[in-house]
């Protein structure tokens, strides 16, 4: 939890300074390109198609016109100071434009190129050069070494997010990573969760993980926060800004750097120091921090926090058409300090009176005994799951062979269609597993037919997941 | 452990007896039918779709064709026995059809349908009926309350497996859950996983666990058995056949049943008895048996010893485009007792200079810094990665926006090739780790893409998973 020992003092944070940056009303883009191959491009092309909401310049000595914009040759031809200045040239250049950015007086300045303190001694005199600048010119420096911001509310996506949406959510997503902030962030948004910023930071030369915490726990457009961290500049700092946001709204912590081979790469990435595991322990368990670890496990749970929110319940009702499912489900459950509670009295009378047929078991878990059972007691049986005041959340395992095999897609169609109709009717928390069965090249079809009815389920608030076990952990984890 | 108190005695265990069900030359599909919604339907047109590989006979009275086929009213109207009949008719008329069997002198009998023990008393008695009904006529009973015996030797599908790969394998799969037997073995087909046979026993009553993997321990054409498994019916049987199982090839087992609601739904489902888990695990580690759980990490395994072997080594060289995987990939290997050795002297600088580029990371995890890396010095780089005499096994994360952002498919199948070669070169494993980053349903090229991508390399021999634990989880396992 130790800063590295780069004799630099941590300045005070300051939300509005944070705040010209995320939302710049004007930016540019040093080494804008139209070139396919080249590095500015991904950038350039990206920020193109997001459509900026302000005065966009591509500065780039060497080429004339990108995309039938006008390009600029430096910073000092611009008609305006922007707000903030995107460098995507390499390390070495890096130093002569920020002597500019500090002349003109911008706000913020997006460092991308690596080749700074993560390569050793030579970067580092660069990175302390480069902070010495900002102090200077009073700008402050996100990266280097980073993917850099995506922001829908001003449009900017100083990441390389050509496809990101406009449209914003309430998720802030930092990362030290810049290849986790684009992966989370692109997964997310394909199960329609959207984010009201994405910061890639890198090596955190000068703003790092408190500061972007801090800021998203003022951000009133946030309400959840998720991070990668590797390292962690100011334990002390961190540790209470940690304290601050999770009281106030839910933290999703994805934390590496454990073993020594990670610590050696986190070393390499990012130039950080990984910290004690035991240290990092105490402060998820102390502050009601959620832990997260991959990609899966992170949009898991940022699933879950949007269509169940924080403390759904822990008491589960497993339905679904097979006997094995639930089986392993009670397993699972338990492992993760979640109760399948047995159904009993006139609750259990009522769904044995619907479900009277060879092959189905009424109780929790409930196996209706599919895919041949009529729809109608499929529905009965199913409201009654729900309805069960022992039942916090109602998950049913939906196969797409389920209903799809009797009918196609109309039929599977059919059986969404009911459990959409007891979600609306009452009101608990549904999840839903759905996963298509085959990986064949040549069966898309059925990976068509899944990702239809995931949207149409996820647009009622029903959040689908891809296995019984990964549906229980991401419940597991948003019961804090 | 314990047998369910049935008063029945155990047979001794006959090979070929087994043979002569899972082998069976002829078949009898009792309650075949034609009528999509009947259930019998299912079995009918998986086996007519399978093509079985020797007389077919169908029947039932209540139909005189199907799907242009001759079909009898019952058994003692077939020009021959069969050496298997499979009953597709309700519980309550299954006896009757059992004293035909018994007087024909067939040699085993699948029944799938439930209402057996697993009902309770009524079913109890029901099920000891219809042993001794085996007794006396000395045939066997595979089930009741399954899903039958799938085996592409002879193209015998008594499992609802109409798309079945008529192409056998080398894994034998047995499950007491026949909804978990239909979903491994479809799923593992689509990763081109055969198998030399599955057989869903559900409860069990006269063949059951220890049976089958007596069985497939002798089954020369098994090298690998896998099973999903409730109860055991006869705990010192079952020990002592494990022992001999695992000694000569690898089992994986998913055992379910550890939590209070699962060993009430495993009464409910097949009428076993969970057993205790603390006997389970000592069985697990005394044997050496691959414990996993939930169908993704079956399959996970599978394809591991597909293409791995047993114990393939647990110094992993981790090699990607970004700085995050790598870091995060440690603390996986090091929670799963694999590791990332630092590479060192001539080899790391060989890489170093192949690799003299801003944001590359040359060393034990690889960052190579994609993707715009020349494809010469990604090949020279992930070369001499594979050669390293500490790497056992490489391992490439290979999000398919790698090249492909650059070149679309083409793009991606140049960095295919450039695997598949070093793959061929070195002879050493490769894994790769390869998936879509949209799961919108508009997105379905990125899928196609992804697939076939996929296909391409597991007909080299190089397992893909979709994501870095679930490669790294997989290859802890098949290190017994």
């Amino acid at each position: 939890m130790l800063r590295a020992a780069m004799g630099v003092m941590f300045l005070s944070f300051n939300f509005d300074e944070i705040a010209s940056i995320i939302n710049a009303r004007s930016l540019a883009i040093v080494g804008a390109s139209g070139v396919p191959m080249k590095f500015g491009s991904f950038y350039t092309s990206a920020q193109l198609q997001m459509d900026f909401d302000g005065p966009l310049y591509l500065v780039n000595p060497h080429e004339e016109e990108i995309m039938g914009r006008e390009v600029y040759p430096d910073l000092k031809s611009l008609p305006e100071t922007p707000d903030v200045v995107a460098l995507t040239i390499p390390a070495h250049r890096s130093i002569e434009m920020l002597r500019d950015c500090a002349e003109l007086g911008v706000k913020g300045v997006v460092m991308i190129a690596s080749g700074f303190s993560e390569i050793g001694e030579q970067g580092r005199a660069l990175e302390e050069e480069a902070l010495e600048l900002a102090r200077e010119g009073g700008f402050r420096i996100v990266g280097p070494n980073c993917f850099g911001i995506y922001n829908p509310r001003n449009r900017m996506t100083v990441l390389p997010g050509y496809d990101f949406s406009k449209s914003p959510g309430r998720t802030a997503f930092i990362s030290q990573s810049g290849g986790y902030s684009v992966h989370v962030a692109r997964q997310a948004q394909s199960l329609g969760l959207g984010f009201s910023a994405v910061v890639s930071y890198g090596n955190a030369a000068d703003l790092n993980e408190t500061d972007f915490l801090r800021y998203f726990t003022q951000d009133g457009q946030t309400d959840v926060i998720a991070g990668y961290l590797e390292g962690v500049m100011d334990g002390e700092g961190f540790s209470n800004a940690l304290s601050e946001a999770s009281a106030v709204k839910p933290v999703v912590l994805w934390k590496v750097g454990r073993s020594e081979s990670s610590r050696r790469a986190v070393a390499s990435h990012t130039g950080s120091m990984a910290g004690s595991s035991e240290i990092w322990d105490g402060l998820v368990r102390q502050y009601g921090v959620i832990p997260a670890s991959g990609v899966d496990e992170v949009v898991d749970i940022l699933l879950a926090l949007e269509h169940l929110g924080v403390r759904p319940g822990r008491r589960l009702l497993m339905a679904s058409g097979g006997g094995g499912i639930g089986t392993y489900a009670g397993d699972i459950a338990e492992a993760e300090g979640l109760t399948l509670p047995p159904l009993e009295g006139e609750s259990l009378k009522r769904m044995q009176a619907i479900l009277n047929r060879a092959g189905a078991v009424a109780g929790n878990p409930l196996d209706i005994g599919a895919p041949l059972i009529p729809l109608q007691e499929f529905e009965g049986a199913i409201r009654e799951a729900a309805m069960n005041p022992s039942t916090d959340i109602l998950i049913f395992d939906l196969a797409i062979n389920f209903g799809y095999i009797l009918a196609g897609e109309p039929g599977l169609d059919l059986v969404g269609d009911i459990l959409i109709r007891i979600h609306r009717d009452i009101g608990k928390p549904l999840v839903v597993v759905l996963y298509s069965r085959s990986f064949d090249p040549d069966k898309l079809d059925l990976e068509g037919v899944l990702r239809r009815m995931r949207w149409k389920l996820l647009k009622e608030g029903i959040p689908v997941y891809p296995s019984v076990p990964r549906a229980l952990r991401a419940i597991a984890r948003v019961n804090i």
